[in-house]
């Protein structure tokens, strides 16, 4: 059996994921938020955006917020698999910074569920404490 | 573009995943098992098996304190998304049960790889805080 994969599904999530990467590391989100569709939603795994999260505004709170608690942004420090299907790409990746003076470090899983051009959903998973990875 | 995905890398990993239903259910975790290489790795986001985890006697104990930890077992309450690659597949799926006398719900993703009929390694990653999905 082979599965067809629109080249279009994966070559859109990678271009979020590289404006993902900017975002997290310059604060920067605005080619991110370019391309995520107005009624984008996203779900969290703790804090003040846990749970789901309906609408652009949201998000763009959203990382503000991450760029205001961690102070010099984020480095992706590698990406560990890509797997997709028609219309989702999860990215599994280790991430670095700082947070609240301490070394942050922590194993992610992102889902992004892609629509014509843009992303429309997002889901994020924890695989570490953020002390280690 | 199309992308050729080994038929059989999906369906090992879906037999795993049977496997794992069973397992989380009923404390039965002889069928995963089976499936294990013998140099079977994995990763836990928390807890006494937080971080890299190596071979087959050390995932034996998991899967033991799993069932001693969730008394009743786990149930698969809906798959949300399988996506692939060549030798990887990710499923995202919400689970409930008891935890210590309250009701837990988490939101799951996890990372299989499949070598051969067999699962190689396993990553696991929490999307909320078990009390909510």
């Amino acid at each position: 059996m082979t599965k067809e994969i629109k080249h279009n599904t994966l070559e859109v999530a990678q271009q979020a994921f590289k404006h993902l990467t900017h975002g997290l590391a310059t604060g920067d989100w605005n080619p991110l938020l370019d391309m995520l569709t107005d009624d984008f939603t996203f779900w969290f795994p703790v804090g003040p955006f846990h749970g789901l999260n309906v609408g652009k505004e949201r998000v763009r709170e959203f990382f503000q917020y991450v760029s205001e608690t961690f102070i010099g942004g984020l480095t992706i420090t590698s990406v560990e698999r890509i797997t997709s299907n028609e219309t989702t790409v999860v990215f599994e990746f280790c991430d670095k910074g700082m947070l609240q003076g301490e070394p942050y470090k922590n194993r992610i899983a992102i889902s992004l569920d892609v629509s014509g051009d843009k992303i429309c959903a997002y889901r994020e998973y924890f695989g570490s404490d953020g002390k280690s990875n």
